[in-house]
């Protein structure tokens, strides 16, 4: 197995597993053939996967459990599962095994063990959920999208600082440029948190690329590369747009089947529509990570196919290869000592 | 001029006004036979339009005023214009020469003067802004969407109460259901406000067709035909669902432009996709009401056209001739009295 990058894989988690989860790896390890994997999952059923792609195999080490955490199962009785297929994942990054983790399983427990496992970064109050945004620029990062409902001012800033430092991982952008989501962008908007971080940010003394306050239309119109908002604005504003997303793709359907006409125009423009059905399938944009710990924990939606699980597990890569973690840690202590937080000697 | 139904009527609020303003209302009172209209504006400007329309013109009585409220005037500016269009057909309503306003200008301006002149309902702490939401099911009513940053369990009853009643006067549902916008459905999620609402609309003794707490999906998914939340997250929701439509329909206009085989299918489709172009139209949702007050204000879309303008018309209409107001005071007087509020002598 190469050691230059190693991945820790939850085999057992998610709709399809595993099957979902090995061909996801199967494409993955074919791009990234720098990679190695540490597999936890029920023995008999993984390997059978296994059994169709030996490249990957070679790759691959499968560690045996039975034990699996559901979907009903609550973050506390998650907690004591520390054989499960998810926990010993997570675990494999905290004991330096494998370089980031990626289950597909239940949210509410993944992001209890990640948290007690890895631990928060020194000076993160609360982790930030990720989600990746598809806009006409590319995507984006919106966050938090749920880890946490309320996030004071000093919070918002932490977020802004682990999104920067993320998008720049993943997007290679160089100074990604920020916006705190809000009800309008004139200065005196919006409630206290907000106002509060608008202030942090600008007083931080780090060379954040901030561009204001931003309106939910702004998200989907990629305004800015990184959106900052509480764990409560945020969810809301996520769900909302897939089901927004999903009803308008619904018309779009309806109008191409209305009639024969409409039918037969579709089948011509076949080739355009693939194009759109490859645009809004939210496997490109599967994949959230929890920011703010000691190591990468990356969780992909639990009914997402082979190819968003490879989504997830590129997000995983680039984020262990990058220097996410140490600008985030500088970043974090320089506003410890600087001018933006009450300990200020000014 | 037939004195069943008499609106009033900002002609100068809004981008193309009077042109959209009056044109709307050539539409609306060709439907609407039973109804008068009473506009304000520059006599000069408006009297060239409705000579365009000599049957509306025959039931409207038009008042001279050249002061306008401008779409930068702040609200405490705006309250000072009592001579304006927009003031003195709220004014009308006030004054009971009409039974409902509309208004397509400055939305702070109008929420300003709204609360002022007609003052709110005995038990409402904060009035709400309405929005109309297509959904497959048809168009359901969303509030707040950013009349109040902030709303306590008691004042999002409130708002259940009147969204409620709202939706049965305009759309004609006898029961309609509610939702409480949250982070996830169970009973034990979201913050203290959200959870306290709940309660207080099971415990409040009304009629109510509760149905939980929903998601963000759910909005677009027609779940429910009235979704309660703070102002904050009612904007935040409707922003991004506008700004993922309009990248949705970006992404179909790419995908049948793309080549000439998507183009041609596209014109072989063209009766579907007119389809889709009107379920799209943005027009069929115009119209916000500010929830709470003493008398219906009705604010359209600045940028509508005419028909989005006819829209929101029918909705004063519709609003007025119901029993909209009093079943909002009967509530709102039981529940001061009833088991939901602290001043319960059980």
């Amino acid at each position: 197995m190469p050691d230059s990058l190693v991945l820790s894989v939850d085999a057992m988690g998610g709709d399809a597993a595993p099957g979902v989860v090995v061909e996801g790896l199967a494409t993955f390890a074919a791009r990234r053939r720098d990679t190695g994997f540490i597999l936890y999952g029920d023995e008999a059923a993984v390997q059978a996967e296994l059994d169709r792609y030996p490249a990957l195999a070679a790759r691959c080490e499968l560690r045996h459990t039975s034990i699996e955490i559901g979907m009903e199962d609550k973050p506390s009785q998650a907690l004591r599962k520390r054989e499960s297929s998810m926990f010993r994942a997570v675990q494999s990054v905290k004991e330096g095994e494998a370089r980031a983790s990626v289950s597909a399983g239940n949210t509410g427990a993944l992001m209890a063990i990640s948290m007690m496992v890895l631990r928060k970064l020194d000076g993160v109050h609360r982790p930030a959920m990720t989600a990746l945004w598809p806009t006409l620029r590319g995507r984006i990062v919106v966050l938090d999208v749920g880890a946490n409902l309320e996030a004071d001012g000093h919070q918002l800033l932490t977020y802004a600082i682990m999104g920067e430092a993320y998008a720049r991982a993943i997007r290679g952008v160089q100074r990604p440029t920020i916006g705190i989501l809000n009800v309008g962008s004139e200065e005196m908007k919006g409630h206290e948190e907000v106002r509060k971080a608008a202030e942090l940010i600008k007083a931080s003394g780090l060379d954040l690329n901030y561009a204001g306050f931003i309106e939910g239309n702004d998200i989907s119109e990629g305004t800015v590369d990184v959106v900052v908002t509480d764990g409560f604005s945020g969810n809301i504003a996520l769900k909302t747009a897939e089901g927004t997303a999903r009803l308008v793709a619904d018309f779009v359907r309806d109008a191409l089947t209305s009639s024969p006409m409409a039918k037969a125009g579709a089948l011509v423009a076949r080739g355009g529509l693939k194009r759109l059905r490859e645009r809004m399938d939210p496997s490109n944009v599967n994949g959230g990570v929890l920011l703010g710990l000691n190591g990468v924990s990356v969780k992909s939606h639990g009914g997402t196919d082979a190819k968003g699980f490879t989504t997830a597990l590129s997000l995983a890569g680039d984020l262990a290869l990058s220097d996410y973690k140490e600008e985030v840690a500088a970043s974090l202590a320089r506003i410890r000592r600087g001018p933006a937080t009450s300990e200020t000697a000014a």
